[in-house]
């Protein structure tokens, strides 16, 4: 039973490549709640229609279409991914997973196979991080408190929608048996490794802060090096530092200085203060916390510098289900595919379901160069081909299975 | 044959403090070519007057009163400094020294003592660096083409005045016996090592480059930490090198990175580019020739990022007259005085007749805690009088020697 791979790029090129944009430099722009947006899973409900499926939108511009099972009590397997892009996007970005599930559904309805328990494809709404926040979407859906905070609520005017509107697009997600989710990876571990694919552990959490170096601003010219306070100098020193202590965590910890600003930034003056922005992501939380403390340790040690570190976001991680991993982990290792267990750096709508009890799993193919969020984004047909088998003789396996 | 300090202080306060805001947090405000700044040396040029002198102003606004002398055949001795300010300025930053001069003229008179040499006070204008770049009323006198050139020229006309005026105010640098300035140090070396004065050996050169250390910007998930080329990681490394190398060389060597720019400057990006502003200071070019050369060596080095060092300006440094240094330090010894040698890591008018050949010699008072170019400027009047007393006797010895 294989998965038809020309359908599927076909189908990828028509319905994911909506909004592509004119100018052959830029890249594709569907962003959540915007016209292409909603053309193109117009187009992918049509597509849908085509399987036999009966998708419906709902207030938020999610789209989800159920195939009934043998056992219609039973809850559902949900498939799929988002289909928003950022500004000047990809064509694999979100839009892979969706049409990979649709692919899963036209194999089923080509072979007459009705499954024991429902399914539902879905393409969330605005995953990528736009004013309301990422996984906006599969958020209201969970019901998640955030898609309603004072934030969202600002937002939801310019986008046409009101609190009722998320209201009523929560699910029960004891209503889902499991989830599965297969997206590109956005980094360069697995081409750098040569495998056709990642089984996604968990989703690292998030903590950002902001750290404040204050020294002294004097005369670059008449102030001898030994009696310096060097704010920039200091943060020079903490960086190295903060690089040898990264080393105490395995993978997938991470922390970046994104941002350094200098002041005041001239010449000739000795930089009084320093601002760093700080992001660490780990599936640890202690690591993070172990490693902020330690910076705060190494900060104040700092000579002649008054140091400050303020938190400013914490998202906690999100760990998948050890049996989809295995399960996945295991139908791909039959299948001849070249696989690693690794973490997910960045968020995604499948980090939102596993976060609200449902036993999630999730499937990166590799992204060429590592790129995404960039015209330039590819994943090679034949990585395509093995991630969508697998996903589909996943599916199948965990029609069989009792997760809950 | 003492100075009157109670005199001196006075009319520092009169004539210095023009320009002074009405606002106590802010500071004195007397622009170059600012009508402040006119109104200063007006009050100036009739304080002279009173002392028996009949200035005159360049076409600069320069103020110049010459004092003739037994044999007005000899070069002059100069004497001064300058009247212009930063904004919101101190009181004694360039005042002093004019009103020090003014004061030595005042005790010749009381004692009617007339010079072999005729003596010339000079305020000048636009010291502080501004549209004209520093030093600017200095060179015009002293003839250097950078007062006429391109830059200088197209702000003269929001000065008042023509490339002819600049012309105009030359003078033969061989008219000039030699030049001595009293100034305040803008530093707090003197302070920290309890003395009353420094004797300036030179005034630093000054170069600046541009520091471009190039990575790849990356996504900050999903970028392992031994996968990234982190430019601002490498920008750390390359500052904590450099803090090093900087040991390599004596006093007054410093440098200086004023400013660093972090490109794109996000916090979910790895960054791709970092700009470091560098400033080097040193009395010995091939000191900073030689720093230039290593730092290349260590950016160079830095595993996966392109550096490149790109110079900007590059100003030669003065060396002060060692006749001249060794008069002052023997005079202040004599008088009781503690002192030192110093170079001085801002620019001065002294600088440019030292770069014209005139021998010259600088006195740096004490700046309370080492702050200048504020309205907290303070130095002590203890340092005032014993500067004073070293200028005036310091006069009366140059008078007697053949420098030229």
């Amino acid at each position: 039973m294989e998965i038809n791979l020309q359908r599927l790029i076909e189908r990828l090129e028509a319905v994911g490549g909506l909004g592509r944009s004119d100018r052959p430099e830029r890249g594709i722009d569907r962003m959540a709640f915007s016209e292409d947006y909603y053309r193109a899973i117009s187009l992918f409900g049509r597509l849908l229609k085509a399987e036999g499926l009966s998708p419906t939108q709902d207030r938020v511009g999610n789209l989800i279409a159920r195939r009934p099972g043998l056992e219609n009590d039973l809850p559902a397997i949900g498939l799929g991914s988002h289909m928003d892009t950022v500004t000047d996007g990809g064509l694999y970005d979100g839009a892979l997973g969706c049409l990979v599930a649709l692919e899963c559904m036209a194999v089923l309805r080509e072979r007459g196979i009705t499954t024991r328990h429902p399914i539902e494809v879905i393409a969330f709404n605005a995953e990528e991080g736009g004013p309301m926040g990422g996984t906006f979407g599969s958020r209201a859906m969970m019901g998640k408190e955030n898609a309603l905070d004072q934030n969202a609520r600002q937002n939801m005017p310019a986008f046409g929608i009101t609190p009722e509107d998320v209201l009523s697009v929560r699910r029960d997600p004891a209503g889902f048996h499991s989830f599965l989710e297969l997206h590109i990876e956005q980094g360069s571990v697995l081409e750098r490794e040569g495998l056709d694919m990642g089984i996604v552990t968990g989703i690292v959490g998030i903590t950002r802060c902001q750290i404040v170096l204050e020294g002294a601003s004097n005369h670059a010219g008449t102030t001898p090096m030994g009696y310096r306070r060097d704010a920039l100098v200091a943060a020079a020193r903490l960086i190295c530092q903060m690089q040898e202590l990264a080393t105490r965590y395995p993978e997938p910890f991470v922390f970046t200085i994104g941002n350094l600003e200098v002041f005041p930034g001239m010449a000739t003056v000795i930089p009084g203060r320093v601002n760093l922005q700080l992001e660490m992501r780990d599936l640890v939380p202690e690591h993070i916390e172990d490693f902020i403390s330690r910076t705060a340790e190494a900060a104040a040690a700092l000579p002649g510098i008054k140091a400050e570190i303020k938190r400013q976001i914490s998202k906690p991680p999100a760990v998948m289900d050890e049996r989809m991993i295995a399960l996945l982990e295991e139908v791909g290792t039959r299948a001849g595919v070249s696989l690693r267990r690794m973490a997910s750096g960045a968020g995604h709508d499948a980090q939102v379901l596993a976060g609200s009890g449902v036993p999630t799993g999730m499937i990166f193919l590799p992204s060429k160069d590592g790129i995404s969020h960039n015209p330039a984004e590819f994943t090679h047909p034949d990585f395509i081909k093995k991630g969508a088998q697998v996903m589909l003789e996943a599916l199948l396996r965990l029609d069989a299975m009792d997760l809950r």
